[in-house]
């Protein structure tokens, strides 16, 4: 299998600089061999949300939006996992995605959005990016954001 | 204590097909010691949605319905483990169960709904099934299921 | 750094007896080197919920008394924490918070309120205390609790 960031480039994926948090905690931490991603929103790569990233899917926005905001989610959290790990090549498995749909009322159709995000993992990492994962729609996330999706890795060189 | 198949078919449950996710992650993965199963839905033995499974607690579905649905939860979160494990009594404990109860609004007893999982868990797993939780109640589920639970689980055999 | 107790005292943080749960579930789980924390809500030194703790932050509560909310679940996760390890110095660090924050329609900034609890953290347990984190805002929370916290944290002396 190539490189992850030769998986990337062939995708047209340029990782964005990894978004530092606003308060007191950190985007990702170490634990022995596990890496815990903060929950990311769909921010750009200005930092900012794009219009298109914000609002309730199901009502202002469609399931493509929520789609295309959980990808960005994914890619987000691909880049914090560069900043920690210096090189995704380390990444031995994605465990699991947590998924948070900012849903409309009566809105169920929250895991055809948290695709965008699975499907991301999968292209980037092939069989290394299928992981575990919990899709919920909730009332309300940072900044209005559509979707908002917290990881857990295994490393590679970190013995388990 | 029994064996855990013995204790499922002394409580008259039958464990049903593992259901498969319909997109581009895992029913559960194993990481060292650990097992983290995805959030699992009321679905039945045909994976489908009863319809008394559908809807908001506190609103079209009663506590006790609520209950039910998260049993049923904990039931397929025990199909899952099975799948991946092959055998029940490689559980060292139930970690954690991580629940979503579909409420409406001004419902706050999602804890209530939420003890037909944490219940059905110490009935077949003895003082292994006694968990870590976290309880909050969603704006929306997938298939606008009434709860949704995911689990975590030690293995005995994987040395820690 | 002195010890954690030590910086309690210095915060006139006087830890509450640690809450035991009503149901089948229990209040902390140890792994290997993590202790899993259930969910706790901000719950008084008497097991009761403070009026100004109960409602919608954005609605009847301000965003203040969410952060202060948030901030006593953070006390409690501690007591909790003192409870299943003996001595809060035996913490390597606080890897990861969960927050639910009891939305009011339409009001998104959720992570300001969580930040009560991951300023407690960090203002307790110093470098120690600095978290990834998850903020989402929920529809419902136990008790109409107005925020809900739960946690990671690594042991120092069970050989990572």
């Amino acid at each position: 299998m190539p490189a992850v960031e030769d998986r990337l480039r062939a995708l047209g994926i340029l990782l964005p600089a990894a978004v530092p948090p606003v308060a007191n905690y950190v985007p990702s931490v170490i634990s022995g061999p596990w890496l815990v991603v903060s929950g990311q929103l769909a921010l750009g790569d200005d930092g900012k949300l794009d219009p298109a990233h914000i609002g309730k899917v199901g009502a202002s926005l469609s399931i493509e939006a929520g789609r295309a905001a959980a990808r960005r989610c994914a890619i987000n959290i691909l880049a914090q996992a560069k900043a920690a790990l210096g090189d995704l090549d380390r990444i031995r498995r994605c465990l699991r995605l947590g998924g948070f749909v900012n849903a409309a009322p009566g809105f169920s159709q929250v895991a055809a959005a948290m695709n965008g995000a699975s499907d991301l993992m999968v292209e980037v990492l092939g069989e290394k990016g299928r992981h575990a994962r919990t899709t919920v729609g909730v009332a309300e996330l940072p900044l209005d954001c559509a979707v908002e999706v917290e990881a857990l890795f295994e490393i590679a060189d970190k013995g388990l």
